[in-house]
């Protein structure tokens, strides 16, 4: 695995999100892999349904989804906690695919993190599409689950 | 709501989660909901993709849960990070509906717990079912994903 040689600092969890987030939209696998702990287990939960633990597995699996398109991700917090060594961040997601102008989403994000050595990391991701089977939520009402 | 006038003192997130999956076990609606936090802010999102804020939307939403059958519910643990004021429980669920023999599942869960006054409390539950759209995961296969 490619190890920056200087990793990040984030000085907080949002720090960590925001990289998190860049990294997506720059389809930079790198730099979405310097966002997770190197020192904790990791574990990555993709709205498919599909569960990834530890680095290596993580970073294959955002290689693939980076490498077969563009994201540009919007989110609207929920709820978060924050403690000195860990914080929680719920939220949701909306989608823009490429040059699409229609978003997919809302997705349920649980985002957790660690302060370790370097700052702030990411510790454990699970994303879920939001929405019950027989009664899909309008996009536009997303603003009403909050 | 119902406050219950001996709140349980939970020493560890542990037994946060026991007195959790019990209370579903014996669809109790009150015993459920003193597992959760009334010092911070809650959120529930159900394998349906529902999500719930709040202790009243999440009471009511387990009332209608647990009324309409009984559930058994069996935990493999993926990662657990803990740390003072704060942990978080990655896991896999299979449930036992009513009196059924085969499980449903797995859903991917994960919860996270805060200290406070009357010790552990659960803040946050997010579960969602595994398995990728075209490639159900075979519920014999749960134990390859950990």
């Amino acid at each position: 695995m490619t190890k920056p040689l200087n990793p990040p600092i984030f000085a907080t969890p949002e720090d960590v999100e925001t990289a998190f987030y860049d990294a997506i939209e720059k389809q930079d696998v790198d730099a979405l892999m310097a966002c997770w702990s190197e020192e904790e287990e990791v574990v990555c939960v993709h709205p498919t349904g599909q569960q990834l633990t530890g680095l290596t597995a993580i970073r294959e699996s955002w290689q693939a989804v980076l490498g077969s398109a563009s994201f540009r991700i919007s989110v609207t917090p929920v709820a978060h906690w924050q403690g000195m060594l860990m914080a929680l961040h719920h939220q949701l997601e909306m989608l823009l695919v490429g040059k699409e102008e229609t978003p997919h989403g809302p997705l349920h994000v649980t985002q957790s993190f660690i302060r370790g050595a370097h700052g702030w990391r990411l510790t454990s991701r699970h994303a879920s599409a939001a929405g019950e089977p027989g009664e899909a939520l309008p996009e536009s009402n997303s603003h009403t689950l909050h």
